[in-house]
């Protein structure tokens, strides 16, 4: 184990705690032989009953002979990547938490582990402790896979969902979050969908074998939503989501993005709230099949890290190099499909100065993009020079819509940028 | 290839529909080399491309050394039982969709699968196209299950869902689900709960271990919940599902049944809806997670079937036995902690003859028992001579309530035999 932050810590705890399961389960014992993190003493680890062995150099570990399986757990990308890489190289398994590692380098990783007849375990990385990626690669391994949803990210589920039960801003829930240790002091890489980016990706990577990039799918935060959101949604049935999503589109490309949606309020991800996450995945045959559970915390991570050093060494056991998360497959190189090539309909809300012949102006300029207007709502007893009001558009191409919504932003009337949001019919 | 009836066919049309994304995953192709079933003709797979090979014994199966997995799928249990055995006792793999198979003979043919070196795929037999078991055995191979509440028999939960949505009637529901294939012509299985508990049976096997006996689960069916049932229920937030669980209790014993239960309307399982199964599995460390999906129908069984023959040729094309869904592991005697013995908090419903003095009787009976009435409820407008009033039931032991709606069924103004249904505050 190399790294002993909350992840690290809690796979130590579920390992100890969960050893008799785990043995059960494997038919011989999973013994933790060296824990190794910066300026850590032997006293620090003496409740693990005194036989760990500590060191503060990584190298260490890669250099004994009796470790077969590598944790790393150190949450620096260019230390976790010299980590992951050296043990692999030094022919043994690794198991990794860190989803940058595996969306940034994955590929490259995975074809040394095979050179090297080395597993991969990846489950951490995405949604937690709810076991996606081993629904994917292994109890739906005989799917064709045509899209998925997925709420990835508990600090933004948990602030849209606040917002959504209690009727608070975005500040407030998002305060509320920090203060329980849901949100960062920081919360950029979360709220801006960066964190749901890399999960989608690796999600992506192992529904359709194309080594995505992360840097080509576009992130959309939920930086813009306001409590006036969810009054409208609510209106037509149906509630705000981060979905970060993959589908296959025409010519095997995918079109993969990260946005805050109006899905159903019926929908099964409509039901996943606070810091849960859940995954929709649509197969060819299989239908739908969603997993929820939860997405953060030391210990539900930890109980993914460990499942997956489980499987390895019950490959190990069972004398061959066996079938593990990652494992090893050849991966085309991607080919996507731009979102802006989509036909949405979309919710459209504009915040403007109150004076006549708006709702005109705007009407028009829809009309000139040939975008069809299917509603127009407004909530009663906002203030006059802040007027919140709310279109919903008929289907279109992203890009007609997009471009719509610019000339928009730019009218003189308008007190704040518009905000629009795709509907995803969500089963 | 051994039966082709409804998840054969599904099977087949499944790996031919998803050749390049199995062989994808798997680095190989995989090779149906032969089909057999009662009466097959060479020409009844001509649209298989003429390379399959077809026998009506399924013998010749066994004798070929080519064949390294056997996909049992005859359905009749005498003689799904006879090809397993033979399939293993030959050294080869074994994939199964049938459950009770795996309930009344799984201990005995993993023993024997251990000895011969082979594998049991398993996954469809609970839930059809939802990866439940891989996530119990693989997914989630690090934690500590402390429970188990499923949905999982699509014929009773469309009927109680139609019954919720619609209004009608439990016999309108059934034969609408009849009409539509949901059903079979005889639903005893379905309707008495037989179904879900052998793949109850199954879960409790692969979470805590024990082997248990499928007669010792006690089984009760829908067939005495009426329309004004779910009337109360909603009235009290909640609704009505065929429930089948498996719980740690003290001592290592479990407690284990298939009942119709009173859940919250906010819960996970209540928004499974028609013929979708779905799962809940609470960990020690990882907390709640859940699986919906497909729960029948021939190809997302199909895809499930696959899915194991996958990852079996997976782990060959390694080098090793590997890691399978059911695999091997040494599962101790079963030990059952009898459900009357539970405290429950419970819903009861009683029709009557109106008379004075019912409500004295009724709650002079249950302050015998020592047992609280939490409310009083009646529906306005019902006929007087089947007057449905209902009591909710303050937490007091299984056994001394079941005792007391015992005597009250033999009060001489009951119109029907009472309905008793515990609440489970599922999450």
């Amino acid at each position: 184990m190399i790294g002993l932050g909350t992840v690290g810590t809690g796979t130590v705890k579920v390992l100890v705690e969960h050893q008799s399961d785990i043995q059960r389960r494997l038919g011989c014992k999973l013994e933790l032989k060296t824990i190794c993190s910066l300026g850590i003493r032997k006293q620090d680890v003496a409740w693990l009953g005194g036989k760990v062995q500590t060191t503060v150099d990584w190298h260490d570990v890669m250099r004994d002979p009796e470790i077969d399986i590598v944790v790393e757990m150190v949450g620096v990308l260019s230390a976790a990547r010299a980590i992951a890489f050296a043990a692999v190289d030094s022919g043994k398994h690794l198991v990794t938490a860190n989803k940058q590692l595996i969306a940034e380098y994955g590929v490259e990783l995975a074809e040394r582990a095979h050179a090297a007849g080395v597993n991969l375990g990846i489950e951490a990385c995405v949604a937690g402790g709810t076991p996606i990626l081993h629904a994917i690669r292994e109890g739906l391994a005989g799917e064709h896979f045509v899209g998925v949803y997925g709420i990835l990210n508990g600090t933004t589920n948990y602030v849209l969902t606040e917002m959504e039960r209690r009727g608070c801003s975005f500040a407030e829930a998002l305060a509320e979050a920090q203060q329980k240790g849901y949100a960062e002091p920081d919360p950029t890489f979360d709220v801006q969908g960066y964190d749901a980016r890399y999960k989608i990706a690796i999600l992506a990577m192992l529904c359709f074998g194309q080594a995505v990039h992360v840097a080509e799918i576009p992130a959309e935060g939920i930086t813009a939503i306001e409590q006036v959101d969810f009054a409208y949604a609510r209106r037509l049935r149906r509630t705000i989501r981060l979905i970060a999503s993959a589908r296959r589109r025409s010519r095997g490309r995918l079109e993969i993005f990260v946005r805050p949606m109006m899905i159903p309020a019926s929908s099964q991800l409509a039901n996943v709230l606070g810091s849960i996450n859940g995954i929709l995945l649509m197969g060819n045959k299989g239908g739908n099949t969603t997993l929820t559970g939860r997405g953060a915390g030391g210990e539900p991570t930890g109980v993914a890290v460990l499942s997956d050093v489980v499987q390895i060494a019950r490959a190990m056991a069972a004398g061959g190099k066996g079938a593990t998360p990652l494992g090893y497959e050849k991966w085309q190189p991607s080919r996507m499909a731009p979102a802006s090539d989509n036909v949405i309909s979309a919710y459209l809300r504009l915040v403007v100065r109150d004076r006549p012949g708006i709702l005109a102006r705007v009407c028009a300029l829809l009309a000139r993009h040939r975008i069809n207007i299917d509603s127009v709502m407004q909530e009663p007893a906002m203030p006059k020079n802040q007027l919140p009001f709310v279109m919903t558009l008929e289907p279109r191409r992203e890009k007609d819509v997009s471009q719509a919504v610019a000339e928009i932003a730019r009218l003189p009337f308008m007190a704040r940028p518009p905000v629009m949001m795709p509907f995803a019919d969500l089963p």
